[in-house]
Parts: C-alpha cells; sequence; structure tokens
C-alpha cells in the first residue's frame, strides 16, 4: 500500500507515510560514524573525554580538535561532521558573548544549549544563517553557571536532552551501557575522569595515548588538559 | 484511472486527485508516533498530563519538556516532533507579550489558539517566519481568561478545535475512549487530575513515576506539578 | 497520441493537452469531501445552513466554525479545508474594514466576494498574501446591501456565480436538485429556514440537533442563531 | 530521431524539436472548450455576443459575465478560464485609466488591446503581474475611438489581430464560417447583432433565450443590451 | 558512449556532451515555420518585403504587422513569435530614444542591433528584462546612419551578422539562393523591390496581392508602403 | 559500483564519482566545434589570426568579428560561441577602462585576463553578472604591457595559462603542432603574421582570402589588419 | 534494505542511508586527479613542492601557478581544480589584508586557514560568496607566525588538520609514505627541500626540471624559488 522507505529519503523536509523525516535520521547515522565522545557530569564540574582518530603520524595531534570552548564557561565535545560543528560552535559563541555584553553576565548552558538547537531546526529554510541539509553533528555541552554543572546533549533534529552522563559517536552504545553501571551522582571529579577514559579504552582499536585522546572539564571554568594531565589520568588506570 | 496514492504524496502542497493533501495527513501519522498527552477541562480551570519516555536511566527527566507555559493564563501539552512544537510555542510566546504590552490585557486563549494555527497553515509558502513543511506536532492548549478555563486541540492542517477533554499522541484512540467514559462537567480539579493519570497509566508501557509523566494546571495561573505533586497523584490512583 | 491526464496533474499551474488545470479540478474534489452547506435567497434577507461533523461528544460544538461574519451585513458558510476558509475570511474582513475606512460606508457584497476570488486566483504566483496551492474550499456569501439582499458561491478556481439558492459540500448533488424544487422567489425567511433544514435533514446521515446544524441570516445584518433558536426551526420541521 | 511531442508539452517555456510551445497550444485548446463568443464590426459600432451557459435554474443569470465593460468606449467578450479574463480587463481598466489622467484623452483600443497582450506574453517569467502559466483566454475586444470602429481578438500567446468579424469558443468553427459567408462592410448594426444571434443559435444546444446570451455594443460608447432588449433581438430572428 | 540528444534539449542552458545548445536550435527552427521575410542593401537604401499569412477574409490585413519601425532611420522584418518580436522591438524603441534623449543625436543600426541581441542573449538567466527561454525570432534590421544603408540579420542566440541580402523563415533557402543569383552591389532601390517581391512570389502559396505582402524601404527614413505602393511594385513584376 | 557518466552530465555543477564535471568538459567541445585561431608572442608583439566562416556570399566580412580589441593594448581572438565571447569581451572592456579611470595607468594584460576568468568561473551561481552555464568559448588574449607582449589562453573553466603561441578551436591539434615545430623566441613580427597564415591555409577548408581570415597584431597597439594588408600576407606566403 | 549508493549521491547536501554526503567524496576525488603536491615543516621554516603539469613546450611554465602567495607570511600549494583554488587563494589575501588593516598585526596561519575553511563549508547555501557545489580542491597552506612555522592541510569538505609534513593530489599515496619513513622533526631547511623533491621525482612520469616543478619556502617569509634556485636542488639529488 505505501512505498517503500527509499521514495520519501531525499527531500530534506518531506514525511513519510508513516510521519518520519529519513533525512534528520540519516543525519543521525552521520554520528555514528564519527569517534566516541564521552560526558559525566559531578557536583563539582563537568568531565569530558574525546576518541581522536589520528590517521597519520606526520598530523598533529593539537590540530584535530573534537572539545572546544564556547565560553569561559561552557565547552562541548562533538562526534559527526567536525566542519559543521564548528559553524554550530562559532554561533554559541557569538551567542554568549552578545550575552555577556547585553545583560553583563554569562548565558546559562541551557539558553546556550537552546540556541544551537534553534540554528540546527532551521535547516532547509533557505535564511541567511541555516544550512539546507540537517547538521551532521551530535554535540555534549557542559556547562556551569548558577545552578550549578550541567551537561547537554544534542543531536540533528534541533532536540536536546539534560543528562547525568552521555556517549555520543560510533562506541555509543557500548559505552552508554558502561556508564549506567559505572555512574553515581557522588562521584568525584578524578572518579570522573578515570571512568570516562577507561570507557574510552574499551570502544577504542588502538592503545589509549595522550595524542589519541583528548580530556577537558568544566569546573567551573573549561580547561583542556595538557598532554602530561592526560598522560596523569592514562597511568590511573 | 487515477495513479495510486503514491504519486502525490511528496508534494506539500499538491492534491491527489480525491482533494486530499497527503503531506499533512502524513504529518498527522507524526504525532501518531509521540507520546501520550491528555487535557481534561473543570469548572474551575484545565489540566494537563503527558508521558515522558525517559529513554536512559542517565537522562535527567526535567528536561524532558512535554508541557510548557506560554503566557501565564495558558499552558501547553505537546504530542510529536518535540523541537516543532518549541518553535510554535516561541511564537505563541511573542504574541501573547506583544498582545500585553500592546493592549494592556491578556491575549485570550483563543485568540492564541488560532495565532499559532495561522503559523502552522503557512507551511510550504517560502516567507520568512513559516517552515517548508507540515509542523509534525499537536498541542493541548489549556487557558484561563475572561471567558473561564478552556481547552483546544491543534493538528498539522492549522485547524483547531475546542474540547472539554482530549488525548492525543500514540494512546489517544484508548485514551479518548476512557474520556468519554469518565468525562463529565461537573469535575472537580483534583477529579480531573486523578482521571488524566489513571488514563495515562493505562496506555503506558512502564510503571508511572514522578520521573516519567508530568501534570500542570491552569488553574487560573499555569503551575507545573513538582515530583512531590506528581507523587501525590499518584499516591492517589 | 496524448499522455493520460495523470502526467498532468501535479503541476499546480500546467495545461493538460486538452487545455484543463487538474490541480483546480482535484481541489474541487476537496470540497465533496466536506460537510454540505446550503443558501437560500429571500426577498427579506439570505438564510444560510451547515452541517456541522461533531467527531466526538467531548468536542466543544460551538467551536466547529462553519458560518462566519465577515462584517455586520455580509456572512459565509464553507466546505472544505477550513483552515484555508479561514485564511480567505480574514483576508475579507480586512478588506471590507479598508473600505468602511476609506469611503464611510459597507462594501458590497458582489465587491467582497471578488476580493475573494482575486486571492483564490493567484495561487502558485508566489507573491505575499497567496498559497502556493489552489485554496481547497468553497464559500457561500451572504449579503444584505444597497442592492438587497444576495447569495454568492465561490469555487477553488476563483470564478464566482449570484444565485437565489446554492448547496456546497458532500451531499451539494441532492440538495441541490430539492432546491430546485422547493425554492421561489417568494419564500419567507422563516420557509427559507424550514427549507434549508429540512434538506440537510436528508443529506446527514445523523439526526439533526442544534448540536450538529448551524443556522445563520443576513436580513439585513448577520446573525448566528443561539441553540434554542435552531431548536425552535428544528421543532418545525 | 526526437522524442514525441509528450515530452516537451509540461514546461511553459520549453521548445519542442520542431520549435513549438505546448503549454501554449494547450491553454488555446481551453479556449475550444469554453462557450462561444462573436464580434462584428460595422461602420457604425461594433456588436459582441455571447453564449451564457446557465448550469442551473438557480443561478442568477446576470452574474455570468462574459461581456465586460472596460472603458466607455471599449468592452470585451471572453471564451475559455472566466477568473483569467478577469484579470486581464482588471489590468486593462487601470491602464485606460491611467491613460485618461495622464494624457486627458482616451486610449486607443489599439493600445489597450496591445497592454493586455503584453501582459500575457510574460507568464512564467516570475514578476509581480504575470501569471506562472498562459493565460487559458481569448477576448474580443470591441472599440470606437478616434479612428472609428474596431475589433480586435488575443489568444493566449499575447498575439492580437484586427477583425471585421471574428468567433472565438467552443462553436468557432462553424461559426467563422458563417460570418464569412454572411459578412460584408456595410451591414447595419441592427443586421449585425441579428446574424450575430442567428450564429449563436446555430452553434448552442438549448434554445436561445434573453437568461442564456449577452449582447453588447459598443457605438460609440459600450451597452449591454437589457433582457428585453436582448428579447428584441430574438424576436427578430 | 552518449547518450542520445533528446536527453540534453530540454534545459534551456544545458550544453549537450558534443557542446551543442539544443534548446537555442529549436527556437531557430521555430523560425522555419515563420512566414517569409526579405532584405535587400542597396548605395540609396535597404527594402524589407515579408509574407503575410492572412488566414481568414475577415481579418484586416494591416493589423499582421510583420515590419515594424525601431527609430525613424532603423525598421525591422521579422519571422517566427510575432510577439516575442513585440518584446525586442519595444525594448529597441526604447533604447534609441534614451540615445537621442543622451547624446542628441540617433543609434547607429549596429549599435541598436547589439542591444537586442544583448537581451537575446541574456534568457534563462532571471533578471528582469529577460526571457526564461530564446526569443523564438530572427530578425531583418535595416538602419540608415552616418555609416550609410545596413542591413543586419539576428538569430535566437543573440549572434548577428551584417548582410548585403537575405531571407529568413519558411522559404528563406530557396530565397536566399535567389537572392545570391539576382543580387549586385549596383542594384536601384526599384530593382531591389521588384527582386524581393519577385522571390516572395516563388515562395507563397498563394498569389501575391497588397493584402498579403508587406514592402519597407529605409532610405534613408523608413517607410511602410501602403496598399497602392504595393500595387505599383506588383504590377511592374 | 558507479553509474555511467551520462548520470552526472547535465547538472552544471555537479561531481561525477571520478571528481569531474561534465558541463564544463562539454562546453570544452563546444570550441571544437569553432572556428580556429592562432596566436604567436614576438619579442615585438603578439600576432592573431583567425579563420571567418563565411556562410554566404551576401553576408558581410567585416561583420563577422572573431578578433576583438579590448583596450588600446590588448585584443583578443575567440573560438566558440560569439555571442558568448561579447559578454566576456564587453565585461573586460568595462574593467580595464575602470582601472585607467581609477589608477590612470592601463590594465595589465594579466590583470585582464584574470577578470575575464572570475566571470567565467561564477557561472551557475545566480549572481547579476555571471551565467547560467559555463561560457562556452576559448580565448587567445594578447596584450603589450609593463612587461612586455604576452599571449594568454583561456577555457570555458575559467582557468588560464601564458603561452608563445596557441591554437584553439577545430583546427588547434593540427595547428598546435605546427606551431610546436615552427616556434622559436626570435621570429620577427613578419614571420609571426606569415607563420600563423600558412598554419590557418592548412587547417581550412576553403581558400585563403582577405575576406574569410582576420589577422590583428598587438605591437604594442592594437591593430586589426586592413584587407588590402591581409592581401599582403596572403601574398607573402 | 537500502537503495545503492548512486540514488543519493547527486544532491550536493543530501545524507546517503548510512549518514554520508556524497558530493563531498566526489570533490575528494578531484583532488586526486589533480598533480601532486608536497610540504614539510622544518624548525626553520616550511617546504612546498609541487609537480606543474607543463602539456606544451609552447606553455610558459612561470604561468602555471600551483604555488601561491597568500600574505608575506604565507603561502599554499594547491592539488585539483585551479580556478577553485585561486577563489579561496583571493579570499584569503583578502581576509589577511583586513585583519592587517583592523588589527595591525598579521593575521595567524591557522586563522586564515580556518577562514579558507569557512568559505569551503558553506557551498550549496546560495549567499553570495560561496559555490553552488563543494570546492574540488585541497590546498597545503604553510605559514610562519608568532608561533612559528606551521603546515595546514584542507579538503573540499572545510575540514582542516595541522601537519608535520602532507602529501595531496595523484601520487599523494606513495608520497606520504615515503615522507612517514623519511620525516623527522630535526630536518633543515635544505634536507627538507632534498626530500621533498626526490620524492616528487618519484611520483612524476617526466624528468624533473626547473621548468615542471615548483619550490617554495616560508622561513619567516614566503619565497619562490627562481629556476636556477630550483636547478640547484635538482643537483643535489
Amino acid at each position: 500500500m505505501f512505498l517503500t522507505r527509499t521514495e520519501y529519503d531525499r527531500g530534506v523536509n518531506t514525511f513519510s507515510p508513516e510521519g518520519r523525516l529519513f533525512q534528520v535520521e540519516y543525519a543521525i547515522e552521520a554520528i555514528k560514524l564519527g569517534s566516541t565522545a564521552i560526558g559525566l557530569k559531578t557536583k563539582d564540574g563537568v568531565v569530558l573525554a574525546v576518541e581522536k582518530r589520528i590517521t597519520s603520524p606526520l598530523l598533529e595531534p593539537s590540530s584535530v580538535e573534537k572539545i572546544m570552548e564556547i565560553d569561559e564557561h561552557i565547552g562541548c565535545a562533538m562526534s559527526g561532521l567536525i566542519a559543521d560543528a564548528r559553524t554550530l560552535v562559532e554561533h554559541a559563541r557569538v551567542e554568549t558573548q552578545n550575552h555577556r555584553f547585553s545583560y553583563g553576565e554569562p548565558m546559562t548552558a541551557e539558553s546556550t544549549t537552546q540556541a544551537l538547537c534553534d540554528l540546527a531546526l532551521r535547516f532547509g529554510e533557505g535564511d541567511e544563517e541555516s544550512m539546507s541539509r540537517p547538521f551532521g553533528v551530535s554535540l555534549l555541552i557542559a556547562g556551569h553557571d548558577e545552578n550549578g554543572p550541567s551537561l547537554y546533549y544534542t543531536d540533528p533534529s534541533g532536540t536536546f536532552w539534560q543528562c547525568n552522563a552521555k556517549a555520543i559517536g560510533s562506541g555509543s552504545e557500548g559505552a552508554d551501557s558502561s556508564l549506567q553501571e559505572q555512574y553515581n551522582k557522588d562521584l568525584t571529579l578524578q572518579e570522573a575522569e578515570t571512568i570516562a577514559l577507561s570507557i574510552l579504552k574499551q570502544v577504542m582499536e588502538e592503545k589509549v595515548t595522550p595524542n589519541n585522546v583528548d580530556i577537558a572539564r568544566v569546573a567551573p571554568t573549561f580547561h583542556l588538559y595538557t598532554p602530561s594531565e592526560v598522560e596523569a589520568v592514562i597511568t590511573r588506570l
């Protein structure tokens, strides 16, 4: 009675007979091809850890940025199309700076996440800032504001959720199970670092080194770990 | 003599030979995939109750918002694409604030609903605020204005109806039957809460907890129940 | 020699080899799916009567509006896509108010009908007020102006006709035959009410009640009957 | 070697390999579906006569307008899509009024016809006044200006010709033959009326009555015949 | 290895694998369907002669304009879609008047021809004056300016050539051969008239009369021959 | 695994799976259909020579312009679609005049060539000056500026190269071989003229006459040879 | 279950079911057709070396530019569509000059690379500077700024990486392996030149000469080697 799914899946904004938007679902698939990223919220701050795929020994590891600062109290880890993520992060940086300028106070992590998702939802609308296709990227947004630490997860449909812990990317399924087993609300930041890295280790095909993972915390300000700080966490495993 | 339906169902604004607009009908299907929401009007106010699908124990339940405040005397429950609902609610919030500013009085629930549907109807027209496809969401809009309490139901075609009680989402068929059996105009707010939650309970696959349902009332102002208030209603069942 | 009709019927503004515009013809089909509406002109005024499909006992019958006031001396009944009708009526209301403001006198029913049809004809033209498809609605426009009472009938092609009596919607075929048998120019308003309702009764599947029909007159001002006034007409049958 | 015609006939502005524009030719077909209209030029003025298809006895015959005044010295008869004709006539009315205002004298019939055809030619160009398809209508334009009486015939391609006598619409083929037999330059207006109506009578399926034909003359001003004036012509047959 | 031509011939601006633009070539075909036109340059001026197809004896021959004045020293004959030609001529008239106004001197025939071709080349570009398809018309442009008499020939691709003599339209092939035999640079204007008409006579299916041909000269100003002047040329044959 | 080339070759800006842009390659084919043009750089200046296809003896040879002046120190020869070349040359003329006006000095040949290629590259971008398809023309641009004489060659992809000698058009393959054999850097202008014409002679199907070739030099200013100057070169062969 | 890849690979911004953007991947293929380019970073500066394909001995080798200066401290080597590269380089030149003008200091190599990639990412968005397809070019960007020497590599997806050494173009696979064997961080500039050229030599089909390779260094300012400087490096091999 209905056509197969394949007839509906190329129009970016076409509903299938069951009410699905396939281009958004395919963009979500793009993230399953991406490197794994993990976030954990503790009462003292949020920890982000990502796998970096260093395809050549001649590549400068620090130039593969999978964790970025948005404002001094907000950072994010990403999985999927990195160039898309950069557009979103750049947009968020402008929004948070505008907010500081207009109101004399930092933007909350939730408002920042909402601003990112508003842009993500507008794909296919033809206005100036939006894209002609869904953004092929998921973000883990770590913040520390007047409401304390918080962790948000966004997907290509422009939807977001607040989480205690979350994994995205190719290893997210296994990593999410491990997080559910190991997470509790009373973790210290250091325990969170150890859990994040040990789970990354399980899902990565290579040996973990300061070159192929990045770790950052927002506690209460954003800090990307130096190679020796990463080395210290690896040693603790 | 005619083609099958499948030839007409991808153009957002193409009539089929029988005079149907399939993309709107498919958007309505999107809502049948959504979580169930229920609204009941009593003489003292309106009660809204929704199922929240918490896919992971690490998700922060309060960040899954399926009931939102539009103005202090208007709230809504939603089913379908949440990001679409947010665009509609944001539009309604601007409209109600503009109305207060221009006329010095709150906008009525009916005018607010009409404003939402005007936006919903304009899909595919290419102007700035409208979408290039139908909004994939239904709303139950609860209000309390100079005409007393009222409950409106909107669908993706931009049409709305005033109801005494209504269910939307995947469990709406069963829930609507139960509402017809149990509803009468003399219900108290508390009885309405109990009916709403007991019907939600029937259509949900999981046990009802303060984490996976939200309840709100507009009586005469919007109030989203705290977890302990939700717990109290659950206890009454 | 020619393709079958199906090759020409999806472009909103494509002629078939025989010179037909199928999307307009399909929009006309949309009206045959709609509820039935009837209009009768008498020397004292015009009577409109419509069937309302109340799909649930929990629906507020008064919120299913199939008869609307355009100006105090003009009203209309509709069949087809109600959201489309609302756009047309809203446009007509602005036009009639502008006319009063500019010329200090009411707009005639004919000019108002012409203004509605100008908008309806512009579909697919991409300008601001017009739609990207034909309006899927027919209207019966009842007016009372310096030329006395008048009844107009419009269809999705942007064409209109003046009539003495007319039925639109799913039961229009049978209703039109009955009107031709029963109509004469000397009917009183009360007789017209009775004929309209008795014909509606024949084409409706349910029992006629004040909940599932609406009646209005323009004689010389628009008046939508209260439930008890409708009850009185039902009693007379 | 070439594709069949059907591959070229849906793009409004696509040439076929033989150099033809099929959408224009199909629009010309639309006129062959229309009611018949006839025009005759005499030395004293021009006569226009049209068949009106009254599909229901409840329709007000005077509201089926197939002859319209453009300016006091120009009128036109039409066949094809009436709503399209109205757009053209409205455009011509504005042009003739602008001309009177700017130059203090009436616009000639030829300039008026040229202005109509300029609009008709612009279909598919996307500018504000033009249509996205050819206008599906032919006009017989009767005028009386400083050059005396004149009769113009326009078709959907935006081309026009000056004629002594011409028939358009479904009965045009037979009517044109009759006109060639009966026309001479020394006809009086009254003889022209009689010829026009007698030819209409041949091509109409129903009996000719003042209800189903309209007659007008421009001699030297536009005058649409009253029912009794039409009756008088019928009687003369 | 390549597709057949038919796959490339509907996009107005698509190259085929051999580097051809088929829509332009098809527009050139449109001219081969048109009536024949002939131009001859003499040292005293240029002669243009065209066949007029009078499809009905009731058509006013003078209203079939195939030769038009652009400025007092430039005229043109046309073959193909007359409505397209009118747009080009109208454009040229504005350009030549602007030139006179800006520079106080007439525009040369070559600049006028260039301006026409600039417009013709821009088809498919979407700007305001251009068409969405090639202009389906060829022109013979006769001028007399500071460089003496000149004759230009334009085709739908926006290219032009200067000629001593040229024929366009359905009979152009035979007419061009005759011109090559009979043309020499020392022809008088009267000899050129005679040659033009005698060649037209060969390619026309009907007897030549003042009703079905038009003759004009630019020597040094544009003059369209009266019926009796045409009659005089016919008599000379 | 891949589709055949034919699936990718109609979108003007679509990459094939091997990373090719077929519409540009097809435009390059258009040039292989064009007449042959040859350029040679000497230490004293640059010589350009082109074949002119005079399809009829009635055509004015001087109106077939295949060599055009851009500025007094820059000229170009062309092969392919002449109307496209004219658009490019017109653009270059404006650029060089603007440069003189802004900087009080002539634009270099390289900058002029770059400006032409910038326009050529922008096809399909929809801005005002650009085309909706690649320009189907190649140019040989001869200049003489502060860096001495120079010869540039451009193709439809918007790429350009500096050359000592180059042939374009249908006979370019054979002509390029001959150029490689006969060219050396110490040629005089007169020797270059002779080589250019003798190579043209080989690739042309007809006898070389002052009517069917054009020669020009930029040494240091642009000069198009008169028929007698061309005759003199022919005599030297 | 899914369609083959070929159904998704022509829309520039369409995700395939696995979340891939094929047009970007095909643009990356375009680079594999390009000439080879190599970059090496040393502590004293960066060396770039490229193969130049000189298709004819009459071509001026210096006009085949595959290495370009962006600012005095930044240069780049390119592989793929040269006209696309020019657009990117031109954009980068404007950005670096604007930066100098606004901030009185040179733009860093990383910011310059980011600016290039922002433009590359925007393809298909329809704004003024962006392209309607991905840029078919990869760049090796060599810079020397406050952070010392750096080498960046960009691809058509708008992504960039910092590298110690990198090869792009048709010979990149073999060249990258050689680079990994021979590269170490303590290379002198002279050793880097020798390695770059010896690797180019391996992947080129012709003998290496100053005519068919270009070498440049940024140490700390951009310098393109003269033919004799290139000769000197060749001699060292």
